[in-house]
């Protein structure tokens, strides 16, 4: 008798704390997760000696047939398989990871920006299934996007296409991590609704709980919460928040005519609170023949983890010749 | 003895003022061109017969086998074959142009947005041969733009993609023929530079020769003649039209990664009066990992008719089996 093991792909998603790691099966069932710190090992070499080992621990027991390495990165490039000079990440310069996980594996290895591997996890297994054109948009400390064009994952010339996070909203406006000034990310984002919070208590008169919180301490959950009380400065924020991003998903709508926006993570779990003033201003900066048309719309992976799925999907992807060409 | 005769296809640019035809070989050859007023003929039908009636004078004399129709149109919807409410045609609501052509000829008619079409003519005939990922930017009295992703052009979900002319450049800025404000065209064009050109007047205490100039009587040619010889609000203008073209641009690079970005046609021709100012602030803009990768590029096609042979490259395109999938 001939035992068949079952295929699976390893999915990782690194992550400035944490990366994260599991086993993907090709219907988009996710196992073996498991975590580690990213930022406790300065040296690459020391972090993949760790995620080895844990691996190996959530592995163990069962034989699998691992087909392929899928991985979601900062600054991740598709065509290069390297990390290149990522901000928040403890290895600097271009890190070969790739070639690494390549050496460790012995099997096809894909790696992508991370927000680009969410993009295909929503084509793959979410709500983008079936859709030919869409801009996925994923809200976490920053603000990352894929966009996919005609079914496929939008790459470019260097592999760093899709990236509305560091377009400019306000020119010479807030101070972005990247080194520019009035980055979508410093706007619309775990960290740029603080600021918005923050400018919002010094600009208005009206009161609000949140003036008994110092920067440190504010978070975006309780800027949410403080919103859903009807607290009249945190609804200012949500509205200059989704008003920033309107206006830049209507010049990514001119840009790729896209049949939808999905938004992921962290903020858009405030439901109306970020949805309904996004699309008001969405629709008022779009050209009026796209007006009316587009889906905006919550990830249908909401509440999985959608980065190291769609770090699988790379992978089984490109065996089911899905992949670019 | 069997006579082969010449394949060729006939190229259409419909424009506000001028619709200009011409039959394009596969090899880019351009010939028999010619030209009717669109705004003479506030009937699509009378419109057609007398094109069909100035090409036949044109044609007539030699036999060719006649392989398609390529049309480039403002508004024009690649999917449906249709002009849709273009604000600058005789022709109100949605028009079938494609199916109105098709019962004449009886052959393949292709129609598109004219600046994709002059994207198209980039690639096939121009400088974005070979070339897998590029921006196209049409500068008349209006900002066309086409984007090519993966070798082919970007229609998006609804036909529509690629439309930067429209994206907002300034929140709530300069009121645009669309019904929006702050689209970029107000700002980069021909009549963008004449807007611009007033503002400076206004808000600037240098003198210039172009202060004796009425606002009907000036010509984005009088302000390109003032800057080179150096009047200094004239300069102003052109910097503040590449700091405009050059924030946008910066955007969509982002979006789409590409490896160049031609611009083509009226104010293009300015030479570094734009190109310098553009480049300095597209660079200024761009995210640290894009930086001194993109090309920006006078068009290849700069003295031919780039939208007419574009249109004809519609079809020697989709013949050759390099179109969209």
């Amino acid at each position: 008798m001939v035992l068949t093991m079952k295929k699976r792909v390893v999915g990782i998603d690194i992550g400035g704390t944490f990366t994260k790691f599991g086993l993907v099966a090709e219907n988009g069932e996710l196992t073996h997760e498991g975590a580690i710190p990213t930022d406790k090992y300065p040296k690459i070499k020391d972090f993949l000696e760790e995620l080895y080992k844990q691996m190996q621990k959530l592995i163990e027991k069962e034989a699998f047939d691992i087909v392929g390495v899928g991985v979601g990165a900062p600054n991740g490039n598709f065509y290069s398989g390297k990390i290149e000079f990522a901000p928040n990440l403890p290895w600097k310069g271009s890190v070969d990871l790739g070639g690494l996980l390549k050496k460790h594996f012995s099997v096809p290895v894909i790696v992508t920006n991370d927000a680009n591997a969410a993009a295909l996890g929503e084509l793959i297994y979410g709500g983008g299934k079936g859709m030919k054109h869409f801009i996925m948009i994923t809200l976490g400390t920053g603000l990352g996007s894929g966009f996919v064009v005609d079914g496929k994952l939008v790459y470019g010339h260097d592999g760093f296409a899709g990236e509305l996070g560091h377009t400019v909203v306000v020119p010479e406006g807030r101070q972005c991590a990247c080194g520019k000034q009035g980055c979508l990310e410093t706007y619309v984002s775990a960290s740029g609704i603080k600021r918005t919070m923050y400018k919002m208590i010094a600009s208005e008169i009206e009161d609000s709980e949140l003036r008994n919180v110092s920067f440190h301490d504010l978070d975006a959950k309780m800027i949410s919460e403080a919103a859903k009380k009807g607290d009249p400065l945190a609804l200012k924020a949500f509205d200059y928040t989704g008003k920033m991003l309107g206006l830049k998903l209507a010049d990514a709508v001119a840009h790729t005519s896209p049949e939808a926006i999905f938004l992921f993570g962290g903020l858009s779990c405030a439901g109306d609170l970020i949805f309904a003033p996004t699309r008001k201003y969405m629709e008022h900066y779009l050209l009026p023949i796209y007006r009316n048309k587009i889906k905006l719309l919550p990830s249908a992976l909401q509440d999985k983890n959608i980065a190291v799925l769609g770090a699988g999907a790379l992978i089984w992807n490109e065996l089911n010749n899905r992949g670019r060409q």
